[in-house]
């Protein structure tokens, strides 16, 4: 039993992730949610009796955590330019493979739940700032000093939340890809290598 | 009449801009619209026959409009400075002012209804582009090179969405001020005055 309760948890998470990010918080509701998930009818609001509100906290959170282990893992290339590079291209691939349906896990939430929902908008807040702490990390470990680092990662991370954003809207990457060469352009500039 | 009907069209227009900006395409529903906007009641399908998808895309379009004016506004200051400073306070005093709910008129629309509508997504990319184009002519005015101009515009129109977007989540002007440091650095090293 406990190995399914925990099965049925993670099916209603990913389902509830992978709905918010395609169209948000407002237009999803918990029978699309179950549907999705495959998982009992009767195991949602005893795995989360706080309702749709608790499953969403728990999909922003886990979107979170995937995103900053692909920035952690993109840090492992050799070069900032394989860091943008690996990032860009996991994006892309999202957004090409979706139909343009798939840009950030946690943008449309954050837009359409705040501040109606102040215990999304704070995991919305935190999916954010550990992946600003992500990129700060990695332009460090690439030769960027630590407070242009800080202020460089802000930037990097609002501009490809909104060339996300573009891409979605124009149904292309060109927004993703011109946005990867001035960025990259700038960190170099800054001294990563 | 045609003057009742005019001023009746404009309300609408303005109040669905105003929800559509604070909460969504999803979470707007046309009794909501009619309540805010103060038209009467039975002018809403006889303006905008086809309901609140065709309401949203002339709020849309009417807020593209207002926020290419603000672009051009702001480019007639007398240096790049004062151009971005410009864009910037504008932008924060939307967010302050609104306890946080008021940031980019368009994006979740964009996020919230793409691809459901296409008319919602063209009339949300044409706001996009055109913005762009104000930015473009804006910088090439300042005096940077007409191809540079174009790609430095996507990352400045990217960064400033997705620093919009990081204020309505951490409910703080923060991240628009620090893209608006590295913005301004960037697009005088690109030869802006």
């Amino acid at each position: 039993m406990p190995r399914l309760r925990s099965d049925s948890r993670q099916r209603l998470v990913d389902a509830a992730s992978l709905l918010l990010r395609r169209q948000g918080y407002q237009a999803t509701g918990m029978a699309q949610i179950v549907k999705v998930s495959g998982a009992p009818r009767g195991s949602v609001y005893f795995l989360f009796p706080g309702g749709k509100e608790e499953l969403a906290v728990a999909a922003v959170r886990a979107s979170a955590t995937k995103f900053a282990q692909r920035i952690a893992a993109a840090a492992a290339g050799p070069d900032v330019r394989s860091f943008c590079a690996a990032l860009v291209e996991h994006l892309a691939e999202d957004l090409t493979g979706s139909d343009y349906t798939e840009g950030c896990p946690v943008s449309t939430v954050t837009l359409d739940s705040t501040p109606g929902s102040p215990a999304l908008a704070e995991a919305c807040s935190q999916a954010y700032a550990s992946w600003q702490r992500a990129i700060e990390d990695a332009l460090v470990g690439y030769g960027v000093g630590q407070s242009r680092a800080a202020r460089l990662a802000v930037l990097m991370l609002a501009a490809v939340e909104g060339a996300l954003l573009l891409c979605r809207a124009k149904r292309s990457l060109s927004p993703l890809e011109e946005v990867h060469t001035e960025i990259l352009a700038l960190v170099e500039a800054a001294g990563a290598t």
